[in-house]
Parts: structure tokens; sequence; C-alpha cells
């Protein structure tokens, strides 16, 4: 059986990945796709609208054959150490190939634009360096820096989200010396960034949120931007638990942590660097909502998301001691299980011997450091909640096995 | 002018309260009584039921001429340290007298109880340590190794909660050289473990906060144990903030923190002890109240209220560094006027230019590592509102000047 990865959110799953999946079982002819899929916090720093299980069903629902949960240790990352994690993943379950949307839509320039990074890595980490020290933030630094570089007229614009993503995907394959095959599907229809509703039927994953969250918007608006699957998962999350997860829900959290503890306690959670923790109390007091302290605390040199992120670490407690295994080697230590497809499980039967990685079916039943980031993650994502259900979701994160779906009987 | 210091909670002003200034005054001849009063949270290490100012209000209503808060880094301790917090404040602002309430109600048996304890310290001492090892906590133990003790059958009962108060003040005016002049008061009415409301129209704190605490218990049950001012003042807080804090409001931040930190990020925090992290981390995730986590952590090692401590340290984020120098030198840093009546205005303007201490009026022209502890308490205090409430809760603690009340034309 030939197995591709994708690498996702799902946050939520629309049309788009509808299409990414499509395409990939298309071009590589898969029989099994297997999806590394973040679990409650998100790349850019943020809650997941709705919890893994919900997401995995949308997923296993859109064409995905198995789902595994992507640590939080890379899932809250900048795209380097994200894309190390996920590739550690899908080469462990033993994926021939990957296959990753991007604005470029061409795998030649990518592989070219990584060999060329590899040759000129001094030279542009000086230039990064150097742009950073002018005050701009790192990924701006390494866009100019990219630019400045001669001979690489030709290769990718590396100021688009996703072929950053990509970049990182080809080079970590690189790095860690997988036989796996990257492939890329240029995307369509709306950018990452779009915030408004486009007419056509592929929005953002940015924009169907933006929508979900706002107030008086109904999840009729959205409708036509993805499967009739994740409508469903969307009611039925907002029947049983009554929100969707945004920052706004935990900035209480958020703002108690940063106001009980010091700068020095903040000093050793993650991304806390160049006192940043400092500038974070200082805005704290007088910010009433999580939008109102980001736009107190954001400047120049830091992004949006890699505010985000901070706060994220702050809110899950993460220090700089628990993600230094990640940072020297960014690379998976389990697989976490989240669902499959009965194709999936006939997959997982034939390679489960050779799984360089341990295959994690129930969260009580194993011990990992990284593992341990998942759990606090899980409680965080937890404690909006009022009681009894904030018990109840609890237990769901030790106690939900895989999910199982059966493509094959759906008409 | 002669000034007499008292210590208390008011938690709230009570009967037996204005009955303990009452003969304070009558006792000593005081002109202006001086009150060292808890701010946000109590030495059973629980939360005020009602805030600093509104319990301010009631004591100068009740008779009190100057309310100083006693900071958090005593307020929240042990007997003899938040004994040696409350001496020093009493003795900075030029106390001649204290009269401490007790069970006991002679004052010379505590001098001879101290005088004796000095002496026999080390025995003393050496009874307690072993005592502890058999399991028992250690008041329990302190009680049981002075029973050993020989020649102490003719002083005080140290096992009843005022006495012991009672010991430490006398024990710190001496430690401290203070010439402050200590007396007793027989308490009368009910005692300070009483959880039942007796018939007569003196109640214990405990047992009117029960009351007050207890969902359908009005306001009307407690009326005949509190002066009609406490009333008003409860009626004014319920009816404005919409609560009485108890622990209960607090579990969710709690729980928050514990499911967030590890075991080692919580051995930095002041009283946790010989593993006690473990046993917190291991019983949180399946207690729904504050109660059921209590009933489930306590042994036979470790009090209600050390256990309460512990928890109201884990939720302010209180370090072991941040108490160590208290517990090294358990003096007050400066004196924070809280309220004063007309003859409390008169006394500070004799006396403002003896005191030994600065007098701080206003939270945010004055800085001092014990005062970070205050504003973290009061931060947590507020946390349990929602917005605008928490917001307007934050700024009352750093923008309200010390109350003023006119004794002088109330009818």
């Amino acid at each position: 059986m030939k197995s591709v990865g994708v690498v996702v959110e799902y946050n939520p799953f629309h049309n788009g990945h509808l299409y990414h999946i499509e395409q990939t079982r298309k071009h590589t002819n898969a029989d099994c796709i297997v999806a590394v899929m973040s679990g409650n916090f998100l790349q850019r720093g943020e809650p997941a609208l709705l919890s893994k299980w919900y997401r995995t069903k949308m997923a296993l629902q859109g064409g995905a054959d198995i789902v595994i949960e992507l640590p939080y240790a890379f899932a809250t990352q900048k795209a380097e150490i994200f894309a190390n994690g996920s590739i550690s993943i899908l080469d462990a379950i033993g994926c021939s190939e990957m296959c990753f949307g991007s604005e470029h839509g061409t795998i030649i320039d990518f592989n070219k634009t990584v060999s060329y990074m590899i040759e000129n890595e001094e030279t542009f980490n000086i230039k990064i360096k150097n742009t950073v020290k002018q005050g701009y933030s790192y990924p701006k630094a390494a866009s100019l820096a990219y630019y400045e570089l001669e001979g690489q007229e030709s290769f990718l614009d590396l100021s688009r989200p996703n072929n950053i993503l990509g970049y990182h995907y080809v080079k970590a394959i690189k790095d860690q010396q997988s036989s796996m095959k990257p492939t890329t599907i240029q995307r369509t229809g709306a950018g990452y960034h779009d915030v408004e509703l486009p007419p056509e039927n592929i929005a953002s994953a940015t924009s169907i949120r933006k929508a979900l969250l706002e107030e008086e918007v109904s999840l009729e608006t959205i409708k036509q931007f993805v499967p009739v699957t994740t409508s469903n998962e969307l009611k039925k999350y907002l029947s049983e638990f009554q929100l969707l997860h945004s920052w706004e829900d935990y900035f209480s959290l958020l703002k108690y942590k940063l106001m009980t503890l010091t700068a020095k306690d903040l000093e050793n959670l993650y991304e806390m660097e160049e006192g940043l923790e400092n500038r974070l109390i200082s805005h704290i007091s007088n910010s009433h909502t999580f939008e109102e302290f980001m736009k107190k605390i954001k400047t120049k040199r830091y992004t949006w998301t890699r505010l985000q992120r901070a706060c994220c670490h702050i809110l899950t407690h993460t220090t700089k001691q628990q993600m230094s295994t990640v940072k020297d080697n960014p690379k998976a230590t389990y697989l976490r299980l989240l669902g499959m497809t009965v194709t999936g499980q006939r997959y997982l039967k034939t390679v489960k011997k050779d799984l360089s990685l341990p295959l994690v079916a129930n969260l009580s039943s194993y011990n990992d450091p990284l593992l341990e980031l998942d759990k606090k993650a899980a409680n965080t994502y937890s404690m909006i909640f009022p009681e009894p259900i904030r018990s109840k979701v609890l237990k769901l994160e030790y106690s939900t096995p895989p999910i199982r779906y059966n493509e094959e009987n759906v008409n």
C-alpha cells in the first residue's frame, strides 16, 4: 500500500482542504493518506476552534485515512521546527511521499532553493542577523535577506506563507535524510491571509474562523465554503459545548497568569526573550480583551503570530527547559493516533512492525516528556468550561480511543 | 494621645469585635485604637469575604481609629510570623500598648509562659521535632511538646487558638525589644471554631462566614450577630459585586495553575515542602470543587489551614524566594494606611515625624518587595470577576485613597 502524508491544522476542514486531499490522492496514486494534524493549539499560537476529536472526524470524512497528532512542541512553533516535527512523523509512519499545498506549485524550485540555501547558509544567516538588528521581525528579516542573496531570482517567492512552509518541509526531509519524496500542489482560491469571505466556494480557514467567531454570523454564512460534514461537526460541537474556542475565551487565564507571575518567573517560559516579559507585564493590567492586549504589545520587531505563540506558552506554562530537546533535535518521539478509516487501519497493520516510533492510542498508557506538553495543552484547553463540562472534556482527552470511520459504508 | 493596637481580620466585623474594641478602649483608656488588619487573604489561607475597603469601613464604624493593612507576607502565615509582622507595625506607629482577645484572659500567664519557653527553647524544639516525625502536624506537635515540658502546669492552655496567637504577640514584643505593653481581654461567647450559630448575640466569624456563604441563608440570619454597619456594608458589597468571596470562586484558577505547572515549577512556591506538590497534582484533576480537593489532600500531617495557605500561595504565585526575607526577619517595611477617623488623623499628625516606617497612602507611589506581594494578592483577588467589574476592582486597589470617617458626626 502506498501512503502519502499531508500536514494540516483543519481549523476547520474546508473545501480547500478537500481539494488538497483529492489532488494529493490523484497526483500520487496514494492508497492511504496520512494527515499529521495539530492538536489543541495551532501554529499561529491560537486555540483550535473545536477539539481534536471533532477535527479528526472532519478529516476522516474528508478523505484522510489516518490522523496523527502533531505534538504541541512542534505545532506551536515557527515553520522550521513545525516542519521538522511533521516530517519526522510522516517518515516514521512509512509515507513514501508527502504533498503540500503552496502558492508556487512546482516542486523543482523548492528543491533548488533548499540546495542553494544550504550552500549559502552562512551568508544568509549573517544577512538575517544584520537585518534583525535594524528592528525587523525574524520572518521579515529572513525574507529580506533571501532577496539580497545573489542568484536566487528564478526560485521561490518566500514571502508567501505556504511557500515558506513547503521550503521547510523539503529542507527537513533533506536534513533528516528521509527517503520521502516531496511534492506540491498549487493552492487555488483564497490565500492564507484573506480575511473577507470571497464569493467562490473556497475560502481561507482564517476568513472562515473570523466569520464563525463573529457574534452575529451563523453557520449559514460559511456553509458554501465547507463540506457538509464540517457544518455538521461544528453544529454538534456548538450544541454540546456552547462555543467555538478563541483567544478571548482564554484571556482571563492569561491575564491571571501575567498578573501573578513576576518578570523573573516569566523569563523561564519559552519564547520569552529580550525583555518581552516586561512588555507583557506592563500592558496587561490595562487590557480588557486579548485583541486590545495584542495591539498594545505589538511592535515592528515581533510578528502578531510570534506574540500569540509567546502568550500561548504562558497560558500552557511551557518552559524553555521543556522545549530544549525539541530545539536541539526537532523530531517526534511518538505517534499519537487520533483516528483512522478502514483503509488506514489496514495500512497500519502492514507497517506496525516497522514503525520507527511507538504508536500511542491511549494517552494514559504512555509517558514521554513531549506528551506531558500535550497533556498540559489539553488541560489548558478544557479550563474555560464550567463544571461539569470541564471534567468531561478533560476525561475525553485521556479516555477517547482513536476514532474509527468506515468510509466504505458512506452513501 | 495614647494609642493602643489591636490585630484583626474583621472577616466580617461582628459583635465580638465590637466588644473587643470597646473593652480595649475602656481597659487601656486609649485615645486612639490602631487596627492592623489583613488584606485580601487571611491567616487561614482564605480569600476575605469582601474587600479590604469595605472591611476598613466596618472597622472605623465599629470603633477603630486607624486601619493599617497587614501585608500578605505576614497575613497568610503561621502564628509566629503573623504575630511578628503585626507587632512590628503597631510598634512602628507608636502604640504604647496592644490588646488581644484570648481564651485565657490574664496577661501575667502569657508573660510567664514566654519567659519559661525562652529558657526551655532547646528542649521544646527537640520534642516538637520528634513528635512531627511521628506524623503529627506542626501545631499539634507543638501543643503536645508543650504539655510534656515540666513546670508549665500553671500557665496557659496553648491548644486554644487565641491563646496561641497571644503567646506569639507577647513573644514578638520581647524578641523585637518593643516597649509596647501587651494586655489581654477574655473572649466571651463563641470560640473561634464554632461553626453553628449560637443563640446569643455573639457568634464566631467562622460561623458567620459559613452562614453567609451558604446559598439559602440570607443576611437576615446573621443580623443579630453583627453591628448594623456590617450588615449595611455586606448588603452594599453584594449589590455592587454580586458575591462574597470564597475559595470555591477561586478554585478554577487554582485548578488551572495546578494543571499547567509541573511539580518542579511548584517546588519554588512557598510552603511547598516534602513533596506536597506531588500530592496536590495527583488529586487536582479529579476534584470538581475546592472542598472536594481539600478533603482529598488532607492528611494527619498537614492541618487544613496549612494546606489552604499552600493553595493560597499557589494562587498568588508566591515563591519561597519572595518570602525569604520575611522568614529571616519577620518585620514590616511600610505602613499601608487603609483608613482613619478624625481622631486617627489627629493622632497620625502628632506621630508622623517619629514613625520608624514609611506611611504609604497611595499604592502606586511606593515600591517595596513586600508590597509587590500585596499587589499580586490584589490582582488575584479581582480575577474572579467578569469584565468590566474586574478592571474596576483592580483600579480600586491602586487608586482608593485612605478612607476617612468622621465619627463625631454620627448620631
